[in-house]
């Protein structure tokens, strides 16, 4: 952390501040111009308040220069984190495609999307249970009736389960049943369910809040890695931007940025990103040439009548095209999928 | 809803989507152009998904005119709904006034930030116990001993106590001990802590998430009422814009429009929306000039030590000085503090 | 401007960078520690390009102290400016108040409109002659006729008059004619319009771009200020948000932080802002509460069959009822209309 | 367009409605139910201010079905437009790949550039004379200079020139010398600059501006069809987000989107979206794979002593080695460099 001093500030007001680093176990360092002042602090200044310095005399500014995470930084763990879920691996050579309806609807309905994306290729099946809906009046999911079914749908499959969790108390239940805990971008920053799945070491998918920076993304990760649970998969799912035309707006250079700054694996989620189903392929696409290390996509038998998010599945024959495509893509950078 | 259909359609297209509006228990409406083609639907149509129109053959677009909440709505209440927390009002003539610290940090501090607020006029004490934090590496805040002290600040001053509920399993703890249960920006759209405090018949402070539309602040809203609790009090606390100056942007229009919406009362936390303590005098008074039925204002003994959000904590010498200049503001719309 | 060198770096990258500030006529100030090492540029960087810096071995960041303008800066200029329109003042003890229609229509049109407003006591008549339209079907204005009508209106009236200028070539007519050049939110950064203006002695009322920050603003402003011209008027109009009740969303702190910032009067336009007529009166009172300089509204004399924007036209009576709520509101300021 | 009249309103006010549309030549189609009551409007309501509509009694909200703009929707010419340039085609099955330095800084400069991102298999050559900066004391641009310098580069190598034109007052120049005119991002709403290049028969391409949605940069096109010039490309450059490692954010689902809803060719510049030049090759693979026209690629002989954007410049060999990528995702889709 920097601190920058006004200019024409009193001598005993530097002398303040630099006290206050010393008191916090900091070592100060100094650098003095003729139209700036600042004053560095040294050491660990992860858990230092910036806003105590902000109101002492004389401060005009204070700037970061560390990020907020650590465990989650590349600087801690240069090489990429592979999280390995019931011997498949994520983050490595093979790309992670996760594939499945928004909502379980019925036994036979996961079932049937189960066989038919296993036989397109897919890795993992996703499938919700309890949703999280913007109206109180939309239909909110199977719930306990739907993991049963999903877990059903494994056992037909072998496939693993990938399934959003809403809240603290269904955890055990999670734990028990699902291979990867999904949480949702509108609980990027739900820090009481971040600290639970934390506890566990459960592979944790966390998608990108929906206007959240990637700084403030790896932060909510930092959250789980810090409970001592590092299988964390990260997940570009778009953000809110002006344009009304697709849902949310594909972040694809976030899949770069993460790349850089993270150890861990990064995945996309072009159907939510987009909320259209033929946008879904070129997207899948673009993630893939980009670097992304999995997708995962929304499957739906009948997205006619599905009871969610119906505009933005592709059928079992797109999603088997789609996978195609991808797959000459993934070969450029000589990955499997 | 409104279907619009392609011109280039076929007739049986149309046929389809009349159908299944009638299998939907709605009846149809229509309307044959040169150049366009619309189908309504009449009746409630709240729990109708449109995306399953979206994918039908021959369908352009699908726009909503209806709401999509009901219970918030002006139109199924035209009355100001008025609020009343231990035989105080808010939402009437008297604007409700909430200050206190971010953070509980001791007994000795929140009693004598207590005693400053009520002396300066404020009716309600808020202080936090369970913090938000970005960082997992930030004060996480007192707790359950936090609660503690803020229920003798209570017993000392008689103000009723606000604080922030972050997750279900504490809500029992809340209903016994708080006077208003406040649900933070970040919890906005967390709909199994919205459930839960629909449940109960405590007045529920809820706060506007950082980047969500007024609709959706409404429908958050509509969680709650939908579970039976009406005693919900809006605050606008500043949305995420690309303004870097403030922490956040203070979306004052947000409160005519809220007013004319909904019957619900509307606060604005000045505090949270700049993140500056000089800011936060300006922006009371303007938000009492629009027509915000109360204020919601960090006050802190001693904002330079403070454990979080020091730099927008105002004295209380400065807050008395805001009561001051707001109450005149109050004056010309004939309300009172 | 301050250099952080990344610390797993070599002492020659230091070395190189802290030559090449030197190579720029700065001098080095140098500051090492455990975890950091930074490198401080002094003399004025105005001119100095970070991406040069970016690039160089070993730089992990290149991070700014100053502000990129100067001469709009309330360093270099502590006290408020003042500036002389026909005699009047804007930025003194009287509000400014200019009103009138988004477009002149008809000669009739715009001096009854100029005198309805002069007599609720406007001090500077408004409209529209070249029009700036998103769509290039709508109305574009009057053009010269529409100028000569203000002329005449403003013969009628005493008022000045402010007309937005679209393009250069326009300039020598409105320097005959105009009392206050505007440039709107759209050309904000058409930098030749911006140099153009700068170039003349006319006062200049520039408005903020729609999603352009108060930084970026100033360094619009910067622009004229650096020709010559200092007559430069700034107006907050609304920035584009995700809310879509509103037309754009009134960013109400712009006001005090470019008070804190900029020795420059700042006025707001609660008409464009909103988009709504019923929404100007309570967005003009608190704009007030905060301390804008002035006003600028959108009268028409009937909004129904208005050519442009009559959703948020408020009509005379309307105004008239507008100036006494703002008035009431001024006083709290010591502040007159 | 729809007019939703409100349910509790007279007769009359949805007679005065229809009045309204007929008198605008225009025919009405109606549809009544229980809870809503929508007018529809038939014709062509391309100039029809939706404004007018909602200020009349009884008027609930006015809905647009139409987009605003027409020469440039799909719907009016089915198949691709192929942009011819001296003998080259911009929309085709061969890419287009302009590439070259942010701004000309001397003859040998441009020069070297030019024959190194020809040798590399770039198709035009981009170079900028006159400088759009945010800064008034940054480098403005070589200017007519530069213009002379780009000429000498198109001799050497036979590349077209695309130079961003900045002002009317520049056209005529432009006009013989230049190859592809630019519109910069800031000035995609500068209407007088549209309006003026729409009167000549030059290819322009045209950037999206920084929060321009894409309806709104679509519309902006029509400026320049609507003048008789139908040479437009549209290049997606990254659009402002919260997001702040990027110095942009590449909306590259832009590119779908706009094959969908018009006929011109859309490139990408990976360049200004991300602000740095190792994340232009991944980008720059992402864009192809997504069914992007073409590429505009700022490459640089020397980055780190470049007068401007250096930071996003790539090298000539980063330049080649990218080509060498794109060319692979390029023959998935049947399409060459």
């Amino acid at each position: 952390m920097i601190i920058v001093m006004r200019t024409d500030g009193e001598a005993r007001d530097a002398d303040a501040v630099k006290d206050k680093i010393l008191d916090l176990g900091l070592e100060v360092c100094e650098a003095i111009g003729v139209n700036y002042h600042i004053i560095g602090m040294i050491g660990d200044t992860s858990s230092v308040d910036a806003e105590s310095f902000k109101l002492m005399e004389g401060v005009e500014k204070v700037i970061h220069v560390q990020e907020p995470y650590k465990r989650v930084s590349r600087l801690f763990h240069p090489e990429n984190s592979v999280i390995s879920v019931n011997g498949l691996s994520i983050g490595g050579e093979k790309l992670a495609i996760i594939a499945g309806p928004c909502s379980v609807e019925s036994k036979s309905q996961i079932t049937e999307v189960a066989i038919e994306v296993k036989k397109a290729g897919a890795g993992f099946l996703r499938g919700g249970a309890f949703k999280p809906r913007t109206s109180p009046y939309s239909f909110q999911g199977l719930k306990e009736e739907g993991l049963e079914y999903l877990k059903y749908a494994k056992e037909v499959t072998k496939l693993p389960i990938v399934v959003e969790l809403m809240s603290v108390d269904k955890l055990e239940l999670y734990e028990a049943d699902v291979d990867i805990i999904q949480i949702g971008a509108r609980n990027m920053q739900n820090f009481d369910l971040l600290k639970a799945v934390g506890q566990t070491r459960k592979p944790v998918l966390l998608k990108r809040g929906l206007s959240a920076t990637i700084e403030e993304f790896l932060t909510a990760a930092e959250y789980i890695l810090a409970g001592g649970n590092e299988n964390v998969i990260l997940c570009e799912r778009g953000i809110r931007t002006f344009e009304t035309y697709t849902r949310n707006t594909l972040d694809i250079s976030a899949v770069p940025v993460i790349k850089k700054l993270s150890h861990l694996p990064v995945i996309v989620d072009p159907s939510h990103a987009s909320g259209i189903w033929w946008m879904v392929e070129p997207l899948a696409m673009a993630a893939v040439a980009v670097g992304a290390d999995g997708l995962m996509i929304e499957v739906h038998n009948d997205p006619k009548n599905a009871l969610c998010d119906g505009n933005q599945s592709v059928t079992p024959e797109n999603f088997k095209r789609l996978m195609d495509r991808v797959r000459e893509i993934a070969r450029i950078h000589n990955r499997k999928l």
